[in-house]
């Protein structure tokens, strides 16, 4: 079938604690809702310091949650000298000291990683679809540059709609952009 | 059959004339040989300039060619705000317009593009391998972010040497690097 596609940029998650270092007591506003249901594109952004290097402008998403998290892509990984291992979301075992810098502080902590490739999914989607017990799907971008995602691992939560989310080397290695339509199968 | 893989970073080709107008008479140097025979990363550096942006530090591949040719990765073409196009080297047909900068001079031309996936490879290996009439190959590249690419384009010369090279943005994605050995498959 085919399902939405994500391109994530590289961005922050932040604790209510570490939000308060980086922002004291400023407001978390909106800019943009995204797919998933009550998560959105904040107006505030951190840079990402390493021994290595800064990158500005990394976009905050919200709300806060209950783990700081720094998702970027290989490509920046190189740029900032860091070699973060491959997680899905939250599981920060492992993951690589980075520095997040805001505009009154900044939060050194190992909370940096690659975000695997995964898919967005309701349990009601989940049953429809036939992906109940299956945890990896395959993704196929098609095109100039036609290319097969595996280990795309199916993330289920009663909030998600059904969305794929692949970063930013992957997305523009294929040539595939946020809002396309792209075919899963099962492997 | 596994083939040993080269992952491009951007970089320039000159023609003689083009590399007069930004090095003058300064001699072309070697820092390192390439895989492919007489081909190599010269001692010389350029920048890429566009309206939007400027990428310094970008690599001159020698020996000088009969076309001048910029090779970009996506993510790059993203950050110079152009959109080349998906090409076999020296096909600079609707090629992007960018400015080359060197230290005496700069160069603007409709040079820039995107390079196919594609497998050097010469006359004897591709008898060898069955590729003989074959135009595409496929990748696969294996590991936690295992990447399929379709449309590898076979280049044969009688200087290559067998070698499959991907760029940046597919190298990153699939966590592939310089020296790995790659499973081809004929699709």
């Amino acid at each position: 079938m085919k399902v939405l596609l994500g391109v994530s940029n590289r961005h922050v998650h932040l604790t209510e604690e570490d939000y308060k270092i980086l922002f004291r007591d400023e407001p978390l506003g909106k800019v943009k809702d995204l797919v998933q249901p009550g998560q959105f594109a904040s107006d505030k952004k951190v840079s990402l310091k390493t021994e290595k290097r800064t990158i500005d402008g990394v976009r905050l998403l919200g709300p806060l949650r209950k783990y700081t998290q720094v998702e970027i892509s290989k490509t920046d990984s190189f740029a900032l000298g860091v070699d973060p291992p491959v997680r899905n979301s939250g599981d920060l075992d492992g993951s690589s000291k980075i520095t997040i810098v805001g505009p009154y502080g900044e939060v050194t902590k190992e909370c940096c990683i690659i975000a695997n490739r995964h898919l967005h999914i309701n349990r009601e989607e989940r049953e429809r679809l036939n992906l109940v017990g299956v945890d990896k799907v395959t993704a196929i971008v098609e095109g100039e540059k036609k290319t097969i995602f595996e280990n795309v691992f199916i993330k289920e939560d009663p909030s998600f709609t059904l969305e794929l989310h692949i970063d930013t080397d992957d997305g523009n290695g294929s040539l595939a952009k946020t809002g396309d339509e792209i075919e899963i199968i099962i492997p």
